[in-house]
């Protein structure tokens, strides 16, 4: 039995997890970002110390959003959360009294997948998360694939599109400006505009997400089916170039877009090379605290 | 001491190889690849057998073109060999009375990198082999990365213009369409139709190749300067998008274009990411030896 903490910056799940990676007990807190990180830690802690009392966890696993140092247990950096050198291992392990393991999310995300979910047979795998940006993660050879730096992964960030538009990372035409949910959003965009009386538009008014475009589509809008063809072509363009690249056993899909199911694998398979295999996440919203839990069994 | 094989499509090469990777004695014998294979093997053998009397070697290791299951010791396919489902590791250990290994030339050539050439001092590392098209191997916690069915590493065949032209590999603008030799060579040859009077279109003639390109361009040519400038933007766009996916500790350029040397990376640097860290293969012609015999030691 260990502890999985999963930190983002919105909320902060516990969980107890065995060694079957089921859960047992789930408390969430807010994370508001906005404070010490100090007082971040003092809420976890609160919120940790009786799930250790009741179940006397013999580890503590935990996944963060940011860029990881997990041999020494540190967040370096992390985009919406006050950690900059972050020494989480020590801290949060140090006040419970128990060996702590440390990763990003993204990682956790996948070791979650690997030992309990969508890629439990796979040795090779790849995992694409799908939101405002494109996160990814790798496992090669059952393990991890991190990198020296700890920087491997940006699986967002090939480029798709060398005459393509300017990155925030620095690079040109790279595969989120094309099959990120934004995307997903600009080209859902641009077809309301040049389609004001669709379905699509009148479904969407101010507030056009992902979930709009799948939903107007399951509806036979065919703007929106429109739409999503030509993000679906773009989708499985990078998952070629991975099925290239890595031949994997599998690649995972996760991240908000891939809440659309079945209805995202039906806009991809067109485009797909016959030897890409495409997987929906299997663990939802768990996912982080058992892959934070899975940083301990391993 | 370990015996080394190099089979490619027009030589085969024989050598001698002791454990620190220097070589002792090297045969080269043609292929006639338009033979049958068991006299193709029939000749490696015949060179083979003085070596083995001479230094009694405790291993064979063998690389050939071709896609390989090293598990089995079989070359299952090979575009330039007439090897189908081969188990060469069967026939020549077998006829030799040694353990025979056996991997594909790509991953051969980036183990022996490895083991005794430019990324000695490298866990993570990837080999990029810029030819007629272009080939590549990827180094893992100083491993060889095959995949569960042995073609990982196709690194020619990520897409980096997604509205390219078609592939021969069944995708749209792959990055060998950009970055090969042959891209290189189509890119002169627009610019010698464009500029008949230039010093590259005189040195050219009827027979431009890559290394025209770079000669001209050493000669001041505008010609080849701007064509070289082009081409050096795609190849570094291809690094940047393995460095993001990868952030590998160094990534070693190999194959035809490679031997441009210092000219090659003088092209590419002003597009590189500052993270990238690019070397030339440093074992020209004996890599394959070499890295078939660490085939043997590893």
């Amino acid at each position: 039995m260990v502890l999985g903490i999963d930190i983002g910056g919105t909320g902060v799940k516990l969980g107890i997890v065995d060694e079957q990676y089921h859960v047992r007990n789930i408390v969430s807190i807010p994370t508001h970002a906005d404070r010490h990180a100090d007082d971040i830690l003092s809420d976890i802690l609160a919120a940790a110390k009786p799930l250790c009392d009741a179940y006397h966890p013999t580890a503590v696993g935990i996944g963060s959003a940011g860029r990881i140092d997990p041999v020494n247990g540190v967040v370096l950096r992390a985009g919406h959360l006050p950690f900059r050198n972050e020494p989480l291992c020590c801290k949060i392990g140090g006040a419970l009294g128990l060996p702590a393991f440390l990763d990003n999310d993204a990682n956790c995300a996948m070791l979650a997948e690997t030992v309990a979910g969508a890629c439990t047979d796979c040795r090779d795998a790849l995992m694409v998360t799908i939101g405002t940006g494109i996160g990814g993660a790798i496992v090669i050879d059952g393990k991890i694939y991190r990198a020296h730096n700890f920087r491997a992964g940006e699986l967002g960030h090939f480029i798709l599109d060398h005459r393509g538009k300017p990155c925030p990372c620095g690079l040109h035409g790279c595969y989120e400006q094309y099959a990120s949910a934004t995307a997903l959003i600009t080209l859902a965009k641009e077809a309301v505009a040049a389609a004001p009386d669709s379905f699509l538009a009148q479904m969407s008014g101010a507030d056009l997400n992902g979930k709009t475009v799948f939903d107007a589509a399951a509806q036979n809008c065919p703007t929106a089916k429109a739409v999503l063809s030509t993000y679906g072509e773009y989708v499985a363009m990078g998952l070629n170039s991975f099925v290239k690249i890595f031949m994997p056993e599998c690649i995972v899909l996760a991240g908000g877009i891939a809440k659309a199911g079945d209805a995202l694998l039906d806009i991809l398979t067109p485009h797909l090379l016959p030897e890409a295999v495409i997987r929906l996440s299997s663990l939802g919203g768990n996912a982080g605290i058992i892959g934070a839990a899975a940083l301990c069994y391993q």
